[in-house]
């Protein structure tokens, strides 16, 4: 019996973990979509700084013309200052190409993680909750069958020598210790995914970010 | 009278290019003052985009908890994020400075000098107009005293050992020229200061965004 509990202790904290991980993802999408709604935000701002950014840059060069062209001999100035505007309009350009890969690289595909987030985890859940179904289901012929063995282990010991009595117990150990060394394989199979699963999240925004930090 | 002729040309140059300049003083005040607002415009959205950066990196700092307290085992993925959300509060905080340097460094003052440019270039202009005014009181007794000074050259000539006629005609020369001259340096002084003045502006110019570019 003793053998039968620990496994199901086993068993119930690989359980517990993963639904622990699997509720926080679940829980997590509202963190991910403010992410992603603060960064639109920023890009929406981003785009009318760059208009603001542009309009300085062309009263900039109007008085830079105005330099250039005035009877005050001034031309070398205008020219100079020309020069500090063009660079200026690359900063510009710089911003627009940022600001469009904000977008494209980073909140786009965001959205289109959460949303498929929410689908894996659903699946995961799914998944692991089908299997602890039909392990509650074995459940008590399992423990029938544990049973069995002990009260099988306790006539072997009677009858050290009864051969067929022996094989069945040997048999019956085998079949309840396979079905928990399954069920213990299946729920850390389950936990490697959800921790996988969350970790491959963290992951994606660094893929994410990267293309856009390196601007 | 030619040299009389030639020195009022030489003055009316000298004037009207003084008065191109004033002119253009007076009338590029709306250029500057346009510059001054775009700069405004721009430091309004670049606080308002310092704003949805930084609920950006709160949003962001949210997900690097997520990783850090998460059972899945991702705390040195959260470490990592945290880190990267330092780095980037920096930036925030640049922005910041450049920002409010922006403000006082840069469009205060260049607001002040706007006033101060309109005040003087009135004066500049006043002052010459002025001194052009008193001119033209003084050029009809001018060329009747010139005229006088052709006849006393006529009479030298033909008595050319009379020296108080001589000496008449000398001091009368010496008169008019010695007018001619002052006018002739009055132009060129004020025609100096008008470029000086607005050779001043660009220089201003620069000198204010210096600081703000060093950011």
């Amino acid at each position: 019996m003793n053998v039968i509990e620990n496994a199901e202790k086993e068993c119930a904290v690989l359980g517990t973990l993963f639904q622990g991980i699997v509720n926080e993802m679940k829980n997590s999408s509202s963190l991910w979509e403010d992410l992603a709604s603060k960064a639109n935000k920023m890009h929406i701002q981003l785009k009318s700084t760059i208009i603001t950014f542009s309009l300085f840059l062309d009263a900039f060069q109007r008085i830079a013309d105005l330099a250039t062209n005035t009877k005050g001999a001034t031309r070398e100035i205008g020219t100079a200052l020309t020069r500090l505007i063009l660079r200026h309009k690359s900063i510009e350009q710089k911003l627009k190409s940022f600001t469009s890969s904000l977008v494209e690289t980073f909140i786009q595909p965001l959205n289109e993680r959460i949303e498929e987030w929410k689908k894996s985890a659903n699946t995961l859940d799914k998944d692991h909750a089908k299997g602890l179904k039909d392990y509650k289901k074995l459940r008590n012929e399992l423990r029938k069958k544990a049973t069995e063995t002990v009260k099988l282990q306790k006539k072997c010991r009677k009858l050290p020598k009864h051969d067929i009595l022996h094989n069945k117990l040997n048999s019956a150990i085998q079949e309840v210790s396979n079905y928990y060394g399954m069920l213990e394989e299946r729920e850390k199979q389950a936990l490697r995914s959800a921790m996988i699963e969350e970790r491959s999240r963290f992951c994606t925004l660094f893929t994410l970010l990267k293309p856009v930090m390196y601007f």
